[in-house]
């Protein structure tokens, strides 16, 4: 079954070490793409947090089960330093298919950022695993009334519009961050303040119990659920929603550790293990 | 829900141009890995029968999740024509996941055999398709008393065998065939007998209505389910399971298909679309 947060259908499959790919239907966005489930074919733009196999792994199945049912090339957002491994990977899945394997694929860094629609733009943001990887936080992006003239009638907004003044700037909104795999020390970089005022945090949380520490947790490069307890005051989300459960847990002790973590937290906390419509 | 066929229990997932992994888990054997289900983790032994995505595609996949569980490196056989590109393909994958995906490569061409255990081989057989391709055929190999000695006693057989005389030789049996895809000109082909008296055939089958004629199937590499009626009486196998239905069909499009052909057939035909145990 899929979920409903924020007004957003959200589907998709996370285990960790297994396959990871979370998809926002109604945006045609993804993150990560795991074993490419066959429900996931939807997204017109995928942004890849990093280079491990349970995130990236059949990325050309994606592509390819795309072509299958004539949906455009879908845009592929990667970190630079996998770019030319990827593109390498579809020559070598070109020559094996012998189909096209039509894509665009964007090499999009910390500090860039990427119009996606009239409405969305993609920044990256700083993540600390064990290999190159980054989060991306989608903005919405909205042309608003400027301050200046919030006080004024309709009429006179609109003679101030034919006069040829721009009455009105883009604003954008933190809506959705994507940690992919991370440290919980992307919680305390002062240049994610936006990820953790996103509308909703997508947050891998790999460990929910004592028989991995949160300091054996920290060095394969991944977040227990009590470093999230103890931050709890640094989310300002309106959402949360945590992925990337080991495959040890069960789905009650994961849920168990999910109600228990819910007291700590103002905002509504989610688990997504699998679900998809329909 | 898994079936049963001659005692094999068979799992697996198989949509045309989608994906296909077909699982005997008692042999630890599969053909094609499609997306790497992950209930399709146990194999030790792996067929490929060709380099089109929906049978390839999630290969490095499946490598790394036996490593997550820490199983053993899988047996993973291709032809040999696309063995370069599968190496140079895990050559890149391990530099993006930066772990070992340890297995073992074999490329296997139709005239060679390869013993799997004390009393599995395979065989390659000839298929038709549009790129590199071979069917697979799994013979089980048992030590039997030679036919010279079958009026014997006990006593005299242990005598003999005492006194340095090999009394038994090897019998193989065509246990399991599967063709991947191919044109029906494989049920032709007279070096392919054993392929139609197998105990087991998994067969292609992509086409089962006149929205596709038999022969824009044909051009297009593939088997139509008239094909398979015409031709019911070169069938010797005890049992025929129909994989790779085109995903434009219903369930009850294919059971009916299937269902219409069972009248046709003497032995026992199934299809396979999906199924897993638990």
């Amino acid at each position: 079954m899929a979920m409903v947060v924020e007004g957003y259908p959200i589907e998709g499959i996370s285990v960790g070490g297994q396959e990871t790919c979370v998809v926002f239907p109604t945006l045609k966005i993804a993150f990560d793409i795991g074993r490419s489930p066959r429900r996931a074919v939807s997204p017109d733009f995928l942004f890849i947090s990093h280079g491990h196999m349970d995130h990236i792994g059949a990325l050309p199945m994606f592509v390819a089960s795309r072509a299958t049912y004539r949906m455009k090339p879908p845009f592929i957002f990667v970190p630079s330093a996998i770019r030319e491994i990827v593109e390498r990977l579809f020559e070598l899945y070109r020559a094996m298919d012998q189909t096209e394997l039509k894509h665009n694929l964007v090499s999009l860094n910390v500090g860039e950022e990427f119009q996606l629609t009239q409405d969305l733009k993609v920044r990256p943001f700083r993540t600390y695993h064990v290999v190159p990887r980054q989060g991306y936080l989608i903005y919405t992006v909205r042309q608003k009334l400027k301050k200046d003239y919030s006080n004024l009638t309709g009429a006179e907004i609109r003679n101030l519009r034919f006069s040829g003044v721009e009455v009105t700037g883009a604003v954008e909104t933190p809506e959705i961050a994507f940690t992919g795999d991370t440290r919980s020390d992307f919680m305390l970089d002062p240049r994610n303040a936006d990820v953790l005022r996103a509308r909703i945090l997508i947050m891998e949380c790999t460990f929910i119990d004592e028989n991995t520490t949160a300091e054996e947790s920290r060095n394969g490069g991944h977040v227990h659920i009590s470093e999230i307890a103890s931050r709890a005051d640094r989310f300002g989300n309106k959402a949360i929603i945590l992925i990337h459960f080991s495959s040890r847990y069960s789905q009650n002790e994961i849920a168990a550790a999910v109600e228990n973590l819910r007291s700590r937290l103002p905002g509504l906390v989610f688990a997504l293990t699998e679900g998809f419509a329909g």
